[in-house]
């Protein structure tokens, strides 16, 4: 486990794309990259997309998406994916081609097809304040699933309600998720948090113990596991651990 | 994950020699390898010693032992290695400078030191009957450890004891042993299961569900884990489950 | 550099599967291995038939035949094709799928094709005793040479004419074979030079120096190429660097 | 081979930056950089510097130099290493366990102690207008040379002293560089061409073909080259080719 310290949101940012940057001229061959929606990375985005915008030499990187929660009475892109292509692969001029959808449709084929095109090479997530990753909410997925289809509670709707970021009639009864499984499974995990509501979580991840309530905590595991946090994501972090990371 | 089903102990054994040779092979410069004692492996290192016996082309291959319980009051190679230089580090004239021994002297350092000289290009172990892994005896290490001196119990003393595999005398109240941290940094597991008194654990693991009381089963997790296992290990898996590795 | 010296042609083919074991174990995901057809693989190839054949751990592993002298007037498999599907593929039941065809109708686009595929994790290749490696015929092709097309002289039809391994009236006037930059894009490059009429080439590769006349002299600069020979194609090599290898 | 055309030596550097950092992020164990000394990194090393210094998460980056010219009668660094602590060592911070020194008194013997440290994970250079790397100066090495000592001609001290970047009283009659072998068998290299005086080289390397005469010409035959360049560097390239990096 690396565990890099950032002075703020900006300097994560700068970070997160060298790291991202790194494996993407890891390889000159195929690299497969699956990217997070959300809000965390958005600084990151609006760095990445001028290193990566109309650049023939990443004609080589595939983008992934890890989940989606559909529309439910539309046929158009899923919630993810429209962000996704918002912040970053539209911004980009990212090909077709390069982008590989994972959706209500796919998704039961999903890990074997990634498998065929050769495992992806990286997966670049955030942290929920629940612990949550992809949609790895505690209690709606287990450790042993690769990618799965989620059913949401009515409890669950509400949040999605509050959230508000889609219409009310719109909000499925269901997500799809890439599980701990298949994100296991990628050669590299970076994982980002920034900002004060997040020192909760970094601290029960850096300072905790392993727990399947949440569920960040088994990455943390993973041979090639990237944690990159700011300053105030790291508040609550114990002198002594903050010593080892300056 | 790939699960290799093997008819019998030998094949088990022969697989397992290609799957070593392979990671001794798949570089030209310093290979890093930590190896298992035990019983479990016992054909395995038989056939391995003639690949391995003074080929100058093996030369940069360095050995590590995973765990150790030393003897209690005498000044030499603790059980681990002792058996292993008999099984095989002496029996296939291996060079002391690339054997790395870890024990009760330097492990407070060893995840640091091993990380200098490269890391881990595979562990190779066993499983118990109890899911235990190296020195990872279920209540006695936490997910959360790297290399760690885990205190014995009169409990555990007993176990040791009865196993009747050093004397009474030298039972220390102690032992050595890469944690599950350490285990997981390694980029490649190798874990061989052969006979029918290893085919409830083995059906726990590929049948069953993750559990902290079954260390073995967060192995599963690692992005390049394999799992070798002959039909008596087998025994216990599901018609449905054993046609996929047929 | 690698090279692994073994008694006979015997051992040679043992190591030779082994290090071609290693490559298909080394990940779980697709991998991507370029074989030869010829005399020289001959028993690598029997060995290997019983450790691929129906075995389901090996679904990950794609073949590339890297050369083709198509039939002239036919319509089915050329040479390359035909004779690695009667040593290994058919015999191994390899499936459709996994086997990626070069040939006179696509090898203009092979290049991206394999890169867009994650380019060859291995090639397998012998060396002729003018040197050559795959089609790589001296005088044919240049060090520049991506996948590409050979237009054959009337002088290299006859020595085709003389080995006799198809009608005469079925030799073409060109072949297709991937470059020696094709080549040297592998990650892994393993040769295997067996015979007393390989002495000569063996010692001028080993003990000679690099030269654009042999062609095969270039593959030793790749990072991690290896060359397994038997004690017959190590015959002329001088002594002191024979006990290098012992 | 990947080739990337960059506006000018203010992006070039950027990217080297970009393409150096994505290396030492490549792992989380030890990684073996060797980077150069001389004009055209100055750029990049003064944008590296602020990225490096005082991080302890590069840690784990071990840095090498490739070649040394020693003063002649002093017993103090050599010309590269002298110049690469002013540009980027010291001013980085790094501290002197992570400094690995090639000299006259350790040359032949360096290869091997690099690969048991587990070899270059890549290697940064630039090329001369002569088609030199490193101290691989035309005539002076041959494509079979690993770590070498190379002995200066009258001519040749003449050229070092016109360059006038040590006293002339001080100028070896020798001097140590990584060849050719060495070079390759690092699993990444890094070129960058900066200026209008380097058009010509850039032109006969990506436009024209392999020749002895210009070393560095060898190095696009590396399964992980990237070439990093300037419009300046790139003014020689022809229309066409221009195109395919755009």
């Amino acid at each position: 486990m690396k565990v890099i310290l950032t002075k703020n949101s900006e300097e994560l940012a700068k970070v997160a794309v060298q790291n991202l940057l790194g494996v993407m001229y890891s390889k000159q061959d195929r690299v497969n990259l699956s990217i997070t929606a959300g809000t965390s990375p958005v600084e990151t985005y609006q760095l990445l997309v001028d290193e990566v915008k109309d650049k023939p030499y990443f004609d080589n990187v595939y983008y992934y998406n890890f989940d989606e929660i559909p529309y439910k009475n539309a046929k158009r892109d899923g919630t993810t994916l429209e962000s996704l292509k918002e912040m970053f692969l539209t911004a980009a001029n990212i090909k077709e081609k390069n982008i590989r959808v994972l959706n209500e449709n796919n998704w039961e084929n999903y890990d074997k097809q990634m498998s065929l095109e050769g495992g992806l090479d990286c997966i670049f997530l955030g942290v929920g304040t629940d612990g949550h990753y992809c949609g790895n909410i505690p209690g709606f997925t287990t450790i042993d699933d690769h990618v799965t289809r989620c059913s949401a509670t009515k409890e669950y709707i509400k949040v999605l309600e509050e959230e508000d970021f889609m219409p009310k009639d719109e909000i499925p009864d269901y997500w799809i998720t890439m599980g701990p499984r298949t994100v296991m499974n990628a050669r590299k995990i970076i994982m980002i948090a920034t900002g004060t509501h997040k020192a909760e979580i970094v601290n029960e991840l850096l300072g905790g113990k392993f727990s399947e309530k949440i569920p960040a905590s088994l990455l943390l595991l993973h041979p090639d596991f990237t944690l990159i946090i700011d300053e105030a994501a790291a508040s609550k972090l114990s002198e002594s651990y903050l010593e080892t990371l300056r």
